[in-house]
């Protein structure tokens, strides 16, 4: 076997970030249907959310790259 | 066994971005149903969400490319 | 043992596929179940949201092979 | 042991083809059941997304048969 | 520890298999408990979507017994 | 340690014709208690859906007796 | 470490077994409660569905017992 | 590490018959709850439904024990 | 490390027994609160039950002991 | 590394334990709050069946400690 | 790598106990909520409930620490 | 690799402690929004059970600690 | 494979903070949404159960990086 | 194998922030949609609780980073 294990902790990374930003994502649009007139408040917290994961999420596949 | 570890980690990628995509997506098709007149706003909000695991995961599984 | 490790991840992003797609379909289904005169607009944001899938999962295939 | 460990991508691959067919299957059943006059739709909708997950599941195995 | 781990992924086969089948049945059942009249276009769409696994499963145990 | 490793196989696919087929029956004894007329057309579905099921399992199972 | 992993073989085909016939027989109960009327076709189908689990699972055990 | 790896087998066998039986013993209790005057069939059926599991278990118990 | 392997599968005869009889109890606990009345036949029952499970348990833990 | 793996097999049983009668228990609780006046008999029936568990998974705790 | 793997046993036991007392105390909240002026039964149960478990984890930690 | 695997059994410690006080500490905030003029006894309750679970953690996280 | 395995028991204990504070904020979110008027309470509340859970984890953290 | 473990750590860390904060910012997308005049509060509850476990991750992958 060759490649570096660190891979492994950037696809977790994603894991990660997949589930966090597809459950915000997902109730997001639910509660766009349910509420179709506040959509903009409701896009705009998805994305304050969301930019707290993909924050964290990028700083962990970073640092996958640099232990490779 | 030969062959790098590092396509797991690639795999790994792929199955946050299929959860995440998936919830999204999934999410977005019962809220077209309940209010079709709101399909723009929703396939807008999906697409953006959508962008933002996307971007994550190509980014984890080129990660898992350079370090193979 | 012999054979390439590689094989796995790419076992595991058909996994990641299979899910996500399988959960657009899966609500693509119930969707055009409930409002069958908008299975046009669901079939289109059904391909949309699975294309996005679709693209990852073939690039960590790749990924795998190239590995291998 | 013997044996190739590609074998076990294999595997996982039908695992997500089975679950992501499974899926799209199962809620494609319970939507003719709600609407049997629109089952022609549900029935073509439900092969499209079927065979996008049995693109990536059958050029996931040709992968493990490759490295084997 | 002697045999092939080849049987390994054989089984994952199975399990995709019997997942997604077990999943497709079981909704196929519950359709037809709640149209019993529509019970001919149920189990034609139900073979069809078992087939698509079926055949993918089969591949994948074959592929199992080819790298034993 | 001895024995071999493909016993593993075995069961891992006694698992997923478990699972298939527990789900099918539990979703058929439910379907009978709905709708108790239909029990023959029930029965049958149930057959032909576990049978699916039974076949790759079997297959499965001789191949892990194969390469033990 | 001494003894056969084939062991752990049979152990997973009667999680397989326990998972299956425990599902067919707990939605058997919850049947014949809803309709005790007809508690002998539901029973007869409860021992058709288990016997085609119970014939896979010890034909896995005993190839376990087989390749120990 | 000393000792046999065939007691996991064991331990294994037991979790499958904890599952099984304590699924279908559950829903005897909720069963027996709903309809007090049918918990004689009840009672019946599910010991049969147990005896297939308890069966099932001891032999593979039995399996771990003479390959210990 | 030392130790015996052996105690590893005890401990999993262990959260098979809690996972069965707990959850026999808790069902009976609900059915106790739906029908005081039929506390009797429910207590009796759950203790069959649980004693099919027990029994198994302890052979499993036993034979753990034994293969230390 | 030093230390048995015996402790592991411990840990597993407390988990087992914590499982079981946390079902119990937390039933127990719901089932109080329904029937304030049945909490005598509910409480009863909650420690005979906790009892059932916490026998097992002392005895798996000790076989642990006798085989470190 | 240093340190005892006993360690890990501990942290396995925290699981359990974390698990059940958390469904108790859980459960506790609701059952408060629902009927506030049975607190006292309900928070004597509870204790009760959680210290079946707390001694068995206790226990569990101490045979680790034992063993380290 | 260098480090402890004492490390590993404190972060399991953690997982418990997060599961449990998270799962009370939630079913808190719901039972103080159905029952608000309650929210002293709930509060109460809430952290007499978080209270048995921080101990056993912290405890485990020490034996994790003292082993490393 | 170089690093330090302690740094796994950290991204442990980050799991069961994220888990139980996310699990609190979830349901503080929707009590709030319930109960406007009550959200000094319930905001006072989920503070007082995430420092519970903040603490232990930031003392598993703590312990992981003196043990690296 | 090259590479360091402890970015399989740091992996973990963003499971543990995305799960956590994905169910906080999920659950406060609903109760927007179900108080829209309360998204104020909700909007900052949501930040407090995301930022507690946005510490507790960013620490746990900068230790990561530490020991690679």
């Amino acid at each position: 076997m060759t490649g570096t294990v660190a891979a492994i902790g950037a696809g977790l990374a994603v894991i990660g970030a997949g589930y966090g930003i597809g459950k915000i994502g997902g109730s997001a649009m639910e509660a766009i249907a349910r509420q179709p007139e506040a959509s903009g408040k409701i896009q705009g917290a998805m994305i304050i959310a969301a930019a707290l994961i993909e924050g964290v999420a990028l700083f962990g596949v970073v640092v996958a790259l640099l232990q490779g």
